[in-house]
């Protein structure tokens, strides 16, 4: 993310005291005068930030990375490139996380607003009753609210949108002539963290929600923000009650996902897709443009475009129907 | 429907106005005195209403419909009986709505009440705090209302009901002795559209939700209003927490809809049914009386009076015993 | 449950009394002079309380009761001690139900909490605007509480925990550290009852919501009240958001629960155990410590510990890996 008006970056911080904060070995390439500016993912790093390589997944971005400084493991230095400064960690998700805290302390936990504001007091446009904003919140023209929603710090919704009551929108930007509808969560921490005994390490979510034009998300949907990327509903698609976005994924335009679909943390979907109701799709897959997802189904592999699959787990609808019949 | 109280006709309108609305021809047996009163479906559709027949799975119907015109196709026209005239579409679905929009224009979206008053103001029973009522709302007598809920123009709530906080309810009937608990939206929009590139056009709902006497909605359940016909609740038929219930849902009397159950389109459920958690219902099914669907299922068939049946695809449950144990 | 701060037990009453709620046919061995204190599970009575025992599963507790008397039918009296006056009933649960009532009237039903008063007269912490709490609710110190947010009678919250908005918490102990998420509904009654036609017989749920130290319940999730026994979610426990947790189960600590999952009443789950998004969890099963349940399965059967498993119904994850290949 290019820029981010969510959080502030509380960079920069130097190097030597940024790896006092992790498990990184104090390491002779490290100059006292090194600066870092920022905390940034590998394909977004610029020349000033720090960022982490933790898993093969990531290769072609780690190997044209800009970055400063890269945490990382042994194994896997060699596809950085030579002007990217290794950083040896024995946990590199822990040490990217405790670093990204560092620079974003107010990403690990998402405090309820304590700053709200009548809605009337920066909006003339139609309001409901007793619905709030937080600090720089801006709203189009055009755009109607309903009543106990809340919409917290910096939030930028577009022009014609209508937002139902009891909505819940932080970390969030929302284009033009989208509708929000009731009781929906848009933006709060994903499920991110670091399993440990007693006591779990929270994952920081310096990311947001991007909500494109002309789409719908429905009643009782909950959006996760990306942790260090963004969540992104594409244009004219529309989510129907009770979905789940996690966290980091990303939903082309003219989608249709039906009631009850649970989509998990990092998978990307492509133009056209549709999705019946009460499906769910694993985290990290990608799932083309125009394919087609029957109800009920549970997809754990990436689909290629136009695939049309059904079943648990998800399986050419064909052979779904062909396998259920001779099963009868 | 017989009478809408949720939604003002806007007609009569000239014929010669309405298909100019719309893909269909000018049509030489068209008088431009003809005047229509009311959009309706085809089998409640009145001597002076319009009504459409896109799909043979109406013909018994259309063969006896007292509608004025119907907008229809070429190879459904011989369905009909002569006294209605055939009106011939490109594309029957996209004409009625948009014929359905003119009578209706403010059924196709959900705009938050803009009217509300503090719900003490016509109400005098119990309630807590900051709820809310629009216009013309009716509550019973004994009925009691929790915090941070509102109900809309119209809805009519019998005598001794309980409804929750943070409930949303809208074009809704809810007869006595009714609980429906915290965080329940009940009476929005279904997620009916015709899906456009760019811009899908979404589809008319001017029906509305019927809840009979002594049944119970879970918490945060969704319950759809209808298109063109009612979502019916039976009576003492109970929701458990997160259940959906989609637009023109019918659900017979006695039932038991275990949590998390999504229920899609236009299905019918006959009486005294049993829904295991998370079970989910296909669109446009019939299901009998005394049916019993194992926790888990995904229905995609019509079943019989008396089916037991668990799987997805739901099947008989001594079949799907029997599979999975020879499968172990 | 030894001592219960949410409900007031309206007893004493005489054993003749009590029986006349009941199909429990007078008994020459009930003296007009006994007085019964409480009603109880079979476990947890003292030498005061009435309690019932309807199954074969409870055995082992029914041999050690300390109850007074027992509703029981005929061929489970053997399994009571002599000091423990067995009175035998038709309809076992029903009689139960209907004596617990007696003690706790204001147990089957949730009446929306009528006594609500601004947070802020209660705690001087951090709250947002137009959240309010019931009578005698404790508030630990360092704790933050959102918007909109109602907290019923007796709630006991430790300390720093996090509280969002739109949260509906009722009969709880919520020890510190403790985040609950935006719109999730705590401790209403379970979705017991015992079905008849026109009128379900709607069960006693004297039970409480306990939620440990350092755990975390997402967004829109609900946790239902135990009947007769407590429901519990473990220390460092964390759910994901739309999860719903049914009366009476017990979850250990170290337990994760992604977005969806369905966990029906009265299961057990140990420690450390990881579950996918949209599983389901059947009613009284046993999951024992570190088991792993795959993304969308459906569990039927116990399971020891560590086992892994995928599927629906679950089996072995590898034995689902294999015949899903063998399958495609």
């Amino acid at each position: 993310m290019s820029e981010n008006i969510f959080f502030k970056n509380q960079g920069p911080f130097a190097l030597v005291e940024i790896i006092k904060h992790t498990s990184i070995d104090k390491n002779p390439n490290i100059n006292s005068s090194d600066l870092i500016k920022n905390f940034n993912s590998i394909g977004q790093a610029s020349s000033t930030d720090i960022t982490f390589l933790h898993s093969n997944k990531y290769l072609d971005d780690a190997k044209s990375t800009k970055a400063y400084a890269c945490i990382t493991k042994n194994e896997l230095i060699k596809y950085l490139p030579t002007n990217c400064l290794p950083l040896i960690s024995r946990n590199v998700l822990l040490d990217a996380a405790k670093v990204a805290e560092l620079f974003y302390p107010d990403s690990t936990i998402d405090l309820p607003c304590m700053n709200l504001k009548p809605i009337e007091k920066i909006y003339n446009g139609s309001c409901g009753i007793n619905s709030f904003v937080g600090s720089n919140v801006v709203i189009g023209n055009g755009t109607i609210i309903g009543s106990n929603t809340v919409i917290e710090d910096n939030v930028i919704i577009g022009d014609n949108c209508i937002i139902g009551s009891n909505v819940m929108i932080k970390k969030t930007i929302i284009e033009s002539d989208v509708h929000i509808l009731d009781n929906a969560i848009i933006g709060k921490k994903g499920f991110g963290f670091l399993p440990k005994n007693h006591y779990n390490f929270r994952y920081p979510h310096i990311g947001y929600v991007l909500i494109k034009k002309k789409s719908e998300i429905g009643a009782s949907s909950t959006i996760d923000r990306g942790s260090f990327s963004i969540t992104i509903i594409g244009e004219n698609t529309y989510l129907d009650n009770q979905v789940h976005i996690a966290h980091n994924v990303k939903i082309g335009k003219n989608c249709i996902v039906a009631g009850q679909v649970g989509i998990a943390g990092s998978s990307v979907l492509g133009d056209n897709v549709m999705i019946g109701g009460q499906a769910g799709i694993s985290g990290h897959l990608k799932i083309g443009n125009n394919v087609q997802i029957g109800g009920g189904s549970g997809v754990i592999n990436n689909l290629p475009d136009n695939s049309r699959v059904m079943g648990y787990p998800a399986k050419n609808i064909r052979k779904f129907i062909k396998d259920n019949k001779s099963n009868d």
